[in-house]
């Protein structure tokens, strides 16, 4: 189980899950795939499944993340987290308040806000979240509601505005992650690079590799 | 606040939200009246709202029921049930799993589950759910993915599976409430019989005329 205090590690690829983007596998498939890799941060994301779909799946992944040491966040639904005992919830503009879930909740779990703002981000931090998510910081198609891209720029004004871990998100691929951790981010969160790789484990040990701060730092 | 020993005689009356179905009024201005008529359950069901629209609302549903002594459930949103301090959740097919739920929340939370056949019933009743809402009794264009009408006999079968509480749903008038109560329900749920009525707080007193125990043994 990884510690409250240890997410900035695991955070430095999040692997969020896509229904449209298995490519002929499952995506529990490509989750175990992505863990060998060494990947230590999953987040369930299925807008357009149910909520009895959502936990039958959430329990596969419980199992491979608490398997491999990860955490297993889960996108929007809160329930759905708590349900299979998931490590956290990433909320964004249209789900629940920080403030509401910091209150509902255990004290441990998780949670993670999308910021496009440094006024978002800032007000994420005083309500109680652990993380950041921010972008697009380039072009994306897997979220087409995701406003334009906002460049590398978004995530240093962001780590200036607050002490939380910062997220990349948006297009990004093993070299830009790089860039991403320079300008001040604990990692990358992607959906397309990783569920959509020809071998996502390479994949994502690439992204590892890309945004490891000792490398960083050589 | 209702005990949950006591809650069969709130559910004589469920008044279910809907936001179709306001005619030029606010969803509170017609729960208002509701509670002002009599009724002591209110289900905030939004499954076109975002989880935050949904959190707003309820904050304000949430106010109008604790100064009436009324429960407040929350049609399928745990999440959101949890953040405005509901007093429980009402589950159907393709939400979570009432065991799961059980599980998840603490004890005094409320567990609704729709129920279309004794299978079902008994299996909510075994996982822990408190009531069960049962339908669609009579056709209903409210809830257009709703089954075919099953007839108050549906009542009679699933009141002889389990011990708990029964709601009927679906169609549902003051004379046919009467009818469903005297087939072993505790009560009926309505969307359009009170949220369009003409006036929402005569139409409630009228269903809970039809639902009294007392007044259907004379």
């Amino acid at each position: 189980m990884i510690e409250r205090d240890d997410i900035s590690d695991a955070l430095r690829l999040t692997v969020i899950t896509d229904p449209d983007c298995g490519a002929g596998r499952s995506i529990t498939e490509v989750v175990a795939a992505a863990l060998e890799g060494g990947a230590r941060c999953i987040q369930l994301r299925a807008k357009e499944s149910t909520a009895r779909e959502m936990v039958a799946l959430g329990r596969k992944l419980r199992e491979l993340t608490l398997g491999a040491g990860a955490l297993l966040i889960v996108n929007d639904r809160l329930d759905v987290a708590l349900a299979i005992g998931a490590d956290g919830v990433h909320l964004g503009d249209d789900d629940l308040p920080v403030g509401a879930v910091r209150r509902a909740v255990p004290p441990g779990l998780l949670i993670g806000r999308s910021a496009d703002s440094e006024d978002i981000a800032r007000t994420a931090e005083r309500d109680g979240a652990d993380y950041l998510g921010v972008g697009p910081i380039f072009p994306t198609t897997s979220k087409p509601d995701a406003g334009a891209a906002a460049g590398i720029g978004l995530i240093e004004r962001i780590v200036a505005a607050t002490r939380l871990p910062v997220v990349g998100i948006g297009g990004i691929e093993p070299e830009s992650a790089a860039d991403i951790v320079r300008a001040g981010a604990a990692g990358v969160a992607v959906i397309r690079a990783v569920m959509c790789a020809g071998d996502p484990a390479v994949a994502t040990a690439d992204f590892l590799a890309a945004t490891d701060p000792a490398a960083l730092a050589r």
